[in-house]
């Protein structure tokens, strides 16, 4: 035992937790678990659903300012955690990260480096910070896996697995990303709030063509006809993986799409046409300074609270197009299917949730393993697939393939 | 000119530009002319605004807290105010009054007293605060005129003006109050957001039957065919006048309803469901506690911005049946239509601030006439219409009606 990686989950919100529960599921894979956020009786929270579910492994709590990477490296030390999971704000990658450089541990996030006062910065997004850290990543020795929740993350290593398995070249992949689930409240996001609008606020970036193309939220919408959830409408929308993909495909057109209903797309309309998801501060009549999608996030449902109600299913999946070895045109869509339920019972967190909290540990259990402990910097499609994509199985997200033999499990 | 009264006008919003630059043609009337405003400046900005039409009566402005009842009766006795017209907020009303029955000067307001924290109190709200005050105003010897703008007010006239001309029994009074200009913005409201949505987030309070009927706004919709605007749909409403023409109609049914097309309901539904018209404060994430309704005015265009661009009319009227000489059934429409272009040309505002703000001095002209100086409190169906109706006309307002006779002015 003594040669196993310890392990530290930063970060308590709805994604924090499944990623906990699975590692209290895999916990032979590590030496001791640990869980730190801002607040640490929410980490406490987490310990408590997991003895819910009859998990008896010494789990330690504590709370850390992630914003300080003295701290996150001192509590690395303190720990001798190998491997650290960053599942907490978007804000935190960059502190977190160089607490990890500082101390000597892995590094793995789920979602790119966003600065409070910047929405949508120039693209490639991850040249604007994690990049920049690829040397000193290097040097430190250490391994740093980027982005690997479900997408960006699950979606890349599709594209990747496509790639490795049916073309010589890729030239095109469309990520896709259907939430058919129902939480039953008038509006209600599945993650945190402020970071759910600011995905939608900027410019969509597309890689098409072998440059960056631009246009709004909701401009460009395209119905998609997929396993399970059947015909559902999807929009052209800015995520952090096609900033990564379309630097290895550099060949191909790199698009993603989310699916929205009518309903979600009046309610954004309404409020972003009104100025209310802006992250910069407005002054009222009384003079308070207020940023309007803080408030915003204040009076919406706290997306872990939907877990209980939440029905349905969700698909997301990679639609690739490309030339096989006998040169001709081909075409695969990899894709996962994940239930709002199943999910609730089985980690008391919805969908959502699940299909990002989950990934995260697969990555740190193929890098406690020595699977991805590449010790450098790396985006999920800069790895090995398979070995993550058939873990992922054994974790309760098993990946499908439609391919020219049907439909099929990989 | 020793014995004309010196006029105080409270207030330096778009409602009370229109009634300064209406006194202003209206001079010869009273002694010397007045504004105060918590902001000075605000105060400057309109007699600015009366310099760039000509206007070269010496108006002198100040400072002045409204929530003080002192500081109001300092100022009317130092400018020997013998009439104040209260066109600030509705927040200020009591203290206003007070400081009027203090300082022995008529006292003129536009619409009912609202506590900031509170909405849509017990009928009949004139109840809760004015009326409360009766006594104490007999005993100063002061004209009071409650809700003098058109609606309340003008409306009110309307209603009086059917009792005096037309019927013996009044059965029923539908006020119906149709915007049917277009300001170009996204979304505005007319008046400050604050009181407007105000107006329409709680219980819909109508009289019907004898009694207090209560509905959710946007429940009850009607198709109105009036003159110049044409077929528009109209909501049963809260609003002030229903609140004292219930007291003076007992046995008639008093409804107001108000115009919205489906893309104002649309923004209001979302953003009253979503809890953003809220006049209760949440706090954000960070522990700022903000009170929704606050922002969402901060982010709003200021309705005095919307003048320039206005285009269109309005049209504001009573449909009033009853039973007249003859013990036969019968009914009335009487109306007036504005236009917002001409009022902008006019008195540099948009047509609703021109509706609201001519009235007033309206009233303020029959006090200082002493046609309406009745030394006690009243609504204005309490006080002869037709002189009021008749000045209105003088001043830009015309009054028409449509009865078995045809459509034709008063």
């Amino acid at each position: 035992m003594a040669d196993k990686k310890n392990l530290l989950i930063i970060g308590a919100g709805g994604v924090a937790q499944v990623t906990a529960h699975k590692a209290a599921q895999w916990a032979k894979e590590f030496g001791t678990l640990h869980i730190a956020s801002r607040t640490k009786s929410k980490a406490d929270d987490i310990v408590t659903s997991l003895r819910d579910k009859g998990h008896k492994m010494p789990f330690q709590t504590y709370a850390l300012d992630a914003m300080d990477s003295k701290a996150v490296a001192g509590l690395i030390r303190k720990l001798d955690a190998g491997v650290v999971i960053n599942v907490g704000s978007a804000f935190i990658n960059m502190t977190v990260l160089q607490g990890c450089i500082d101390a000597g541990a892995a590094y793995i996030d789920t979602a790119i480096h966003e600065e409070p006062d910047k929405i949508c910065e120039t693209p490639p997004w991850y040249a604007n910070y994690e990049w920049k850290r690829r040397e000193a990543v290097e040097k430190a020795g250490i391994t740093a896996v980027l982005g690997a929740g479900f997408d960006p993350g699950v979606v890349n290593a599709y594209a990747r697995f496509a790639e490795d398995e049916y073309f010589d070249k890729v030239d095109s992949i469309d990520i896709v990303d259907i939430n058919a689930g129902s939480h039953g409240k008038y509006f209600a996001t599945n993650f945190d709030p402020e970071i759910n609008f600011r995905e939608f606020t900027g410019t969509v970036y597309a890689w098409q063509g072998g440059k960056w193309t631009e246009n709004k939220m909701f401009e460009v919408g395209r119905e998609w006809d997929l396993p399970v959830v059947g015909k559902q409408t999807a929009y052209l929308s800015g995520h952090d993986e096609v900033h990564s993909l379309s630097a290895r495909y550099k060949d191909a057109d790199v698009r993603f799409w989310m699916g929205f209903g009518p309903h979600y797309i009046n309610v954004f309309t309404v409020l972003q046409s009104l100025g209310l998801l802006s992250e910069q501060p407005v002054k009222t009549a009384e003079g308070q300074e207020v940023v309007p999608l803080k408030l915003v996030k204040s009076v919406l449902p706290d997306p872990a609270s939907l877990a209980p109600n939440y029905t349905g299913k969700t698909c997301i999946g990679d639609l690739v197009k490309g030339k096989g070895p006998d040169g001709k045109d081909g075409e695969v869509f990899i894709y996962n299917v994940a239930d709002h339920k199943d999910a609730y019972n089985e980690v008391g967190s919805q969908g959502i949730s699940y299909t990002a909290g989950v990934p995260p540990l697969a990555a740190a259990v193929l890098i406690a393993r020595g699977d991805w402990d590449v010790k450098r910097m790396a985006n999920v499609e800069d790895l090995p697939a398979r070995p993550f994509l058939e873990l992922l199985g054994e974790m309760g997200l098993p990946t499908r393939v439609i391919d020219a033999t049907g439909d099929h499990p990989i």
